[in-house]
């Protein structure tokens, strides 16, 4: 169970890029990293529009002072402060990643950027080289890691309760976008834009999130993929608004993974399925407290969370007892918690404590971006098999 | 779509009753009160063990001066400062929410009291008219209450989409205690003993949530009743750990309800049904942002939560894009954001806003105790009709 | 694995009573009966109107000479004949079973009659005697009790797998009938009428099959009942269209049992769970081929039609591999295969085969008719409880 | 409703090559050929072994005189008959098919042959070409094309529910075949071994059923395909275990299929989604009662066999009312309804009728090898893709 009490020295004096009013995701983050007092929100630069991210930035209780007109200003001035921000979340669109990052590792913050990370594998190397360099800790946002039956997913494969990994399949498929409805909204519009989404839209909007929890629960490593994308509504070209990728890991796995915005009628989809020589898993992003658990030549099991069969670890760690829904925000919160634990114990050069906490890093993000950048470059001639 | 900018003048100042460490509810209440920077935890009497509860509220952030021995301490102290707590929850067994309740009203404080109320309709009643006499604002914790497609429901049903409401079926029903696990479980412990528990286990732990589900949805009000309760572990008589009730309503419809903590290997399978002449809805909360619609005569339908075909309504309110997964947390984040208006608009005297404003009131506790009283008359006399 | 080869030395001469052109059940006797080539249909009286019966008989291929102007004839000239028929089973509506399997019986015929069996349980009495005298077979068409799975569970209780059985919940609840669609359905209409219908309309047409099951799966016996029933639609009364009820049952276990032909949007929602003190069983009509196991501590498991895992028996058959579905028409079929090798044994005289053969037979169909007596004896007391 | 009444002049006289006894799927030939009265049982070659044949077809109530030895001399013999045989199914090993298809059509049979028809497409232009030149039917047994649900959606897609088809998602995916069990079951040993299956193994043997499903709902034409295969259990090289194939159709839709018999734990998990710019439909093999309609927009919908909102169509056929489990051996009647149907209309010569008939031709058959032969040419080439 979830300990309250647990708590730092102080909290990690936090502010944002991004994420201002109308913001897709902006309020996740702050209700997830406000969640166990670990980080206390101090400064932001919330908004393209200087006025509205301050006046956002006040009317959730910031200093407006704090509330800076940009994220060059928020670095430099924090910079100056005695009490200036130690951690930044970075939640803007894609495009400004890279430089929002990399300003923030100068300036001397711990990062935690939204995903995908960067445009190219280049750049996510320099901002992992850079923070290494000035001893930053660099995590990203790859929220689902977050829920506590995926890490339970995991346990049991790293027991070896599936056997040898054979096949994985993998889907996040939405239907909003079936219409263009981008003409009226600008947060879907800017996804279907290359200069500000990068090379790719669903896979980087919503496939790589399914492909790091893939990574995620059984460590594989892709040798070679095949990946077609289309843009059903044809303005959206050259980006796409579906694609659909095969795999053949290094081991002899092989895999698939589905990521669409034009699945009419789906809500989200986002499944993953890990098969084993013995038993599969599987898991549905919709209903997240559940695991399905199908041993070959057995019953099909139904894992809750919450409950005292599960595996004793950490990152299986409930809020609220079995039986009642944990969701999204559950999973954010942990991440945050495993952040801040993270930076604590960074700053404090715990070493030993780092290496057991498990959060997704610069690492992660990097591995999501060469992902997409093998994905374009199959892609884009004609769906061929490219060695990754 | 929810909205982070909205706040108070000032968060209010809160304190609380009980919830201490290793107690089942108190985080829910925290986190809840917390999420939406509507109250501030300022003070508590979180344990029976002064010292404990003491280290705790320390260990939560909170002045060690204002963590007290006790509530009494705690009213008393508070009322002397003059940035003393304004409001307090009380989330301690239910033997002592009676005599909290009323010693946090008299001591000029708002009240969000656990259910159930009170052991009697009487002290029920004696804290309503209290409430009334000293102007204050007191509400119940019947936390599902909160969750978004309920409020969807409640406003078809509103609407006649259902025609007239023939039947109710309502259950809550987990297998938790299946053996006789209170040896080892002090929180399970007190649920069976009277003097603790009050008149009744399951029907007051479980069976309440969903009849004020129900009142909510449907504004039914019972006839009569008849309930057959049992001890299936023998050890727990008096008390029950299952029981079944039947209901006359006032207008000709029916309904039954089943509560238990003996039905093995479910998890909560807490589920209300409306049928109505044209149709009927159901909703289960461990799967809570889907509702079923069920229109005679055409296909089942599937609503989901965050969804722009949802009705237009304050409380059908999503904090996060439908396809994601809300959860209890948000439900109770939910009502602990609309205790927190209310309050506000109570003390503003702004009774045009409070007239707008939903939430479970000190009302709605009592029927809830009204009912359990009927419930036991009539089983104690062999399940019986009882007029309610 | 269903054995094809199986056959009697000759197919039972078979006839029918009722089940004629546009009935609701006459097509489910003949394919399941034709289906394994134990009966062969030979002749029939199909309908009330003599001509439409003729006809009807022609077009299924029987020799028009023995498609009879009504059951008298049916059971006297077939009597004469070397080659008349040996079994007849009876498909019309309730009020003519007694009257027509009494003809039968004394006619020297083995009986299938439909459910309910007859309108008092002194009639039943008689025709159990009445078969007991003459030597012939009774059996009784509650077709649910051929799925397979059920016998799985059937099973599984009898070893002991759910501990103590405590609680059994039990509903069939559709909502076909939520408007008065009697006015223009005949099938409806006469449901509806006390003189064809009987005491009960819901309660004996929907629920009697699930009390059967119940009485198959557990052998509890009823020690008291409490019934309540309505007429939502007033023009149905005196007859219910709506039914709840509660047991207790001899062991001190109890139950609630739910009919309703106005569940509006509802299928069938047949559902059946047994609740023990160590797991609980729950099957669903609509998906016959799964049965959830829910072990009290461990993650639930769906059990599937066809796998190596379930136990071995006869009753727990499949017909094709699992993963496909099996329906309705495999439970009948394998009904009416155990009510021909049972006759098959009768004839014989094979005690000792007749012992291990389980099918309803009427003492099953007594036992519905004395519940629906003591369920209409409690409602019309105004839903008191009454000594089984 | 199904028309029981319906009948031929006269049954066609049947005979069946294959499905013996233990066979996997003769039973549910007979059956099904059987169920409706259109086909009569009259002669066989059901075994390898002569003996075992004649002695099954002996207990299955045929002259034990025709009960042959071998496929020709049934051919050979019923063709001398004034009595002889009409039309036969085959349902033997893959290999056999083609020789035995040919002599049946030249020994002037109507054929019904199973999937996949034959190893090479040139194979099934034969056929095609002799069935035309010996004017006889050929029909090819893709079951599951018989589910009333199907020919629901099939119907919803060419009235324009659904848009522009974009998409479809295909997958038949059993565990059964996790561990080497071919050891000791010859039922998968053969299948596993390229002499007697052919090419492929999962395509053919399960992913052709779902090929033909998207060929009959949507008529889509592939242009390229790009297939991976793979043995996990390595003796089964070089026949798959598991196979993922992406497609590139005509019209700019997509697709995937993924066929596995080492997706352990899982049952079938057959299931066609279908795509298009308004709607979607998913149905799902294991309960195909139930189709899934999902309007972008609207809340999901879920549609039941057997209701009165169903389109009117021949094809969306019921045997038993809306909320009973119709299950594969009615879609297999269904089939076979329709092969009578058509056999006998085409011997009636009555073209009018037969284009009015929908059922899997040797068209549909050949279709399905031409898919294998692509997939294998694709996944030989180190799943290239190839033109269609
Ligand atoms: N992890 C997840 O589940 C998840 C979900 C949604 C979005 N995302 C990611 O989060 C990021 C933001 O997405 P969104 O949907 O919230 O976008 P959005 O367009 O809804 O909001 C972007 C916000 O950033 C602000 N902004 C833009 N450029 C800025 C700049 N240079 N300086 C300061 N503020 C700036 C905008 O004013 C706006 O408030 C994207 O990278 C997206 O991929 C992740
Ligand atoms: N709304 C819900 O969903 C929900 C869920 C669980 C519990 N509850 C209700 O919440 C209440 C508490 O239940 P719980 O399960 O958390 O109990 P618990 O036994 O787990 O915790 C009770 C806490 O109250 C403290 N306490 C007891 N008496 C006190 C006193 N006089 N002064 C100060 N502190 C005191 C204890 O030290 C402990 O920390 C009950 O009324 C219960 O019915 C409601
Ligand atoms: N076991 C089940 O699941 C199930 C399902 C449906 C009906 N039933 C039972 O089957 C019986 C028939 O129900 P139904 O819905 O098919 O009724 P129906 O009204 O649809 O059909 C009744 C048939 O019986 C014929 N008939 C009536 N009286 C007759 C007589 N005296 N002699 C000969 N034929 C006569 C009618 O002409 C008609 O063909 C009822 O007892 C009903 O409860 C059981
Ligand atoms: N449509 C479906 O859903 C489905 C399902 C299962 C199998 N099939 C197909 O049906 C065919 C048979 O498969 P199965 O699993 O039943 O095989 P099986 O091995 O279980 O049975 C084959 C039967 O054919 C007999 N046989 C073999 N060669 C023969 C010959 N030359 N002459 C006469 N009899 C011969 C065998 O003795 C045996 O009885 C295959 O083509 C398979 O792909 C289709």
């Amino acid at each position: 169970m979830f300990n309250e009490e647990s708590h730092l020295a102080a909290p990690i004096r936090w502010g944002m890029v991004g994420g201002g009013r109308g913001s897709e995701i902006g309020y996740a983050h702050r209700a997830s990293a406000a969640r166990d007092r670990f980080f206390a929100l101090t400064a932001g630069a919330f908004d393209l529009d200087a006025a509205r991210g301050r006046e956002f930035g006040r009317d959730l209780g910031l200093d407006p002072e704090r509330c800076y007109a940009d994220y060059q200003s928020l670095f430099a001035q924090e910079a100056q402060r005695d009490d200036g921000i130690q951690a930044v979340s970075i939640a803007t669109p894609n495009s400004t990643h890279y430089a929002i990052s990399k300003a923030a590792l100068e300036a001397g913050l711990h990062v935690i950027c939204e995903k995908p990370l960067t445009f190219t594998c280049a750049e996510a190397q320099e901002l992992a080289d850079l923070a290494k360099a000035r001893h930053k800790l660099f995590a990203v946002m790859y929220g689902y890691s977050g829920f506590p039956m995926l890490h339970q997913a995991r346990a049991m494969i790293e027991q070896g309760l599936l056997g040898d990994i054979r096949i994985v399949t993998m889907q996040f498929a939405h239907g909003f976008h079936s219409a263009p409805i981008e003409e009226h909204s600008p947060g879907a519009k800017w996804r279907m834009n290359p200069a500000i989404s990068g090379p790719t839209y669903v896979l980087g909007d919503l496939g790589t999130h399914t492909y790091y929890l893939m990574e995620m629960l059984t460590g594989l490593e892709v040798d070679e993929l095949c990946c077609m994308r289309q843009s059903f509504i044809q303005s959206r070209a050259p980006l796409e608004d579906n694609a659909h990728v095969m795999f053949k890991f290094k081991t002899g796995a092989v895999g698939t993974l589905w990521a669409s915005s034009v699945n009419a009628g789906s809500m989200h989809q986002q499944k993953i399925r890990v098969i084993g020589s013995k038993a599969s898993i599987e898991w549905w992003d919709e209903h997240p407290n559940q695991l399905r658990y199908e041993i070959q030549g057995q019953p099909a099991q139904l894992l809750d969370r919450g409950m005292p069969y599960l595996l004793k670890n950490d990152a299986i760690c409930s809020r609220i007892g079995g039986g009642h829904a944990e969701g999204f925000f559950e999973a954010w919160a942990n991440l945050y918690h495993r952040f801040a634990m993270a930076i604590d114990a960074f700053e404090r050069a715990d070493q030993a404590m780092l290496d057991t906490l498990w959060y997704p890093d610069v690492q992660a993000g990097m591995n999501g971006v060469r992902w997409l950048e093998a994905c374009v470059e199959s892609a884009d001639q004609g769906a061929k098999w490219v060695k990754f």
